[in-house]
């Protein structure tokens, strides 16, 4: 059984969707052992503990430095033999260090089609540039902002009428059906990098 | 009827599916009245030709620099009276004076879902990067490289076999159907541009 750690700064719709996606046998051989907040009042450590999945709040207050804060979360996953790192609206940059802690293990959902519109702004990044098409990308998680390698993408089309909250409505259901499907071909170990590219293998 | 003019510097496929859409009635209430090229060998030329379409051919050697070469063609056109010109695999960026001369009636297509991947190499450079999800865009031209108000965009997925020359074929059949739609939008008057955003009137 492999065991999943999220970390999450927000709501935790993302988390919902993976805790769904392993009480339905979307995902199998995998469950959520930890979730992992920077902030006490995350609505994700609430769903967690309905889900009875230990929590975990590190307070940034409490540390020195980035280095100092991701270390300490390190050794918590580490201590919890934590497989894989999933990052759902986690609102921090992790240190190298954390990602050379977990290689390839680490993986990041973003509200557009990446390159494109990094950072925290991405669906009004996209709005505001007057894209037609915008979509979601689940990637693996490296040194620069929303830069490593794309495990899945998916698009769709940008109204004319679209608000921020409209379109981003639109862009968090793909999130919650690529979230899951992302996770579960890192458990069946069909991703393969090469260079920048991240090849899915046929079963 | 309006009169639009197609600059091309290579094959000219563009332009054979805008010939054909105006053939087949898709756009209605204008013609390709001339086509012109910076290079003397396209075969856009010909196929103007085998449509009785009028040509030119600008050499760039002939003129000191861009603006004077840019200045002739803008004189052609406007002899011409051209309403629209569209860019089709033209390779040359165009002179804030052509830009100026024809303001919000200068689109250009291109290989990628702008603004990821502008420049020469569209699609080598999406696959090199990873991507899952390309498409293309047809936009308005501006000063910028690539960069002016975004009129129609579409997606396909990337497959983990493609190849520079197998995702270049399928995008350029999204490119045959989107080019003539969006020149139809623009002879209709249905495209406002809103700061960055171009809206599309409902009829």
């Amino acid at each position: 059984m492999k065991r999943i750690a999220v970390l999450a700064s927000g709501s935790g719709t993302n988390l919902q969707a993976i805790i769904d996606a392993v009480d339905d046998g979307t995902i199998t051989g995998a469950q959520v052992t930890l979730v992992i907040s920077d902030r006490e009042d995350a609505f994700a450590l609430e769903r967690a503990r309905n889900h009875n999945i230990p929590t975990m709040f590190f307070n940034r207050k409490n540390y020195a430095g980035r280095e100092e804060f991701d270390g300490a979360i390190i050794a918590a996953l580490q201590a919890q033999q934590i497989d894989l790192v999933i990052l759902a609206g986690y609102m921090r940059l992790i240190t190298p260090d954390f990602v050379a802690a977990f290689p390839q293990r680490i993986l990041n959902i973003h509200p557009s089609l990446l390159p494109a519109f990094p950072g925290t702004q991405g669906v009004a990044d996209a709005l505001a540039y007057g894209v037609k098409v915008t979509g979601c990308t689940v990637h693996f998680v490296d040194e620069g902002m929303d830069t490593g390698p794309i495990i899945l993408q998916e698009a769709i089309p940008v109204n004319d009428h679209d608000t921020r909250e409209t379109l981003h409505q639109r862009i968090q259901v793909l999130e919650h059906k690529l979230y899951p499907q992302a996770i579960k071909l890192w458990l069946e170990g069909r991703l393969k990098i090469e260079g920048r590219r991240c090849l899915i293998d046929d079963n």
